[in-house]
């Protein structure tokens, strides 16, 4: 069940990081619906999220609570909104979304494509809020 | 800050309930994405799902957990999907929707309209399951 999140955890695959604990990590999204698209996933390897072990599962959501406030500092949103839709990648992960509207969580709408300088900005000012 | 959920939680607009304690309640949403979206709420008002503070946070999310296993049981489909958008009701809802693409998480998309029948078959699939 090894994904390209497996390779995150790991570090052989480069990521934007925002937040990282023992179970869990937080880094931006490479295919961001907007700025700021930021994912969430256990370091422990599970397809569902609703199968994880309670306790586990719910610090997962502490630890996405964290994240979430710091991304609402900094990037300009009406609220960040939370999407586990996981059709792609076989590894809990939720998508924090600043959102200005609705259509802003559509996974069909096109990515941004941005700079690795955009990114880092942007993973500071998470960081640094 | 009161929302038409202060009124399904007080019981004044009746709804397809699935379950229920003291602090949360999940139901079937009036305008479904697909057969089996459920809406879970915190009982106590509040607009943001991040501002709540963290053991009722930690709790919701517990309680999304068991609904999410019965919907999952109940309905056919690939995985259950959470969705917290929040734009058009101020308090705090999490949307549990079964999952068989990723375009069935698009609240663009037009709502099903089900016939009571229909809803009471879903609500009894899932209690049951």
């Amino acid at each position: 069940m090894s994904s390209i999140f497996t390779k995150i955890i790991n570090g052989e695959i480069p990521v934007y990081k925002i937040a990282e604990d023992d179970n869990f990590v937080a880094f931006l999204d490479a295919m961001p619906l907007v700025k700021g698209h930021t994912l969430v996933i256990p370091k422990k390897e599970v397809d569902l999220i609703f199968d994880m072990e309670s306790e586990e599962y719910k610090n997962l959501w502490a630890f996405a609570q964290q994240v979430a406030k710091k991304v609402k500092n900094a990037i300009p949103c009406i609220r960040v909104g939370v999407a586990v839709v996981g059709l792609e990648v076989p590894h809990a992960h939720i998508h924090l979304i600043p959102l200005n509207k609705v259509e802003d969580m559509n996974f069909k709408n096109e990515r941004l494509k941005l700079s690795p300088e955009e990114y880092s900005e942007i993973q500071n000012s998470i960081i640094n809020s």
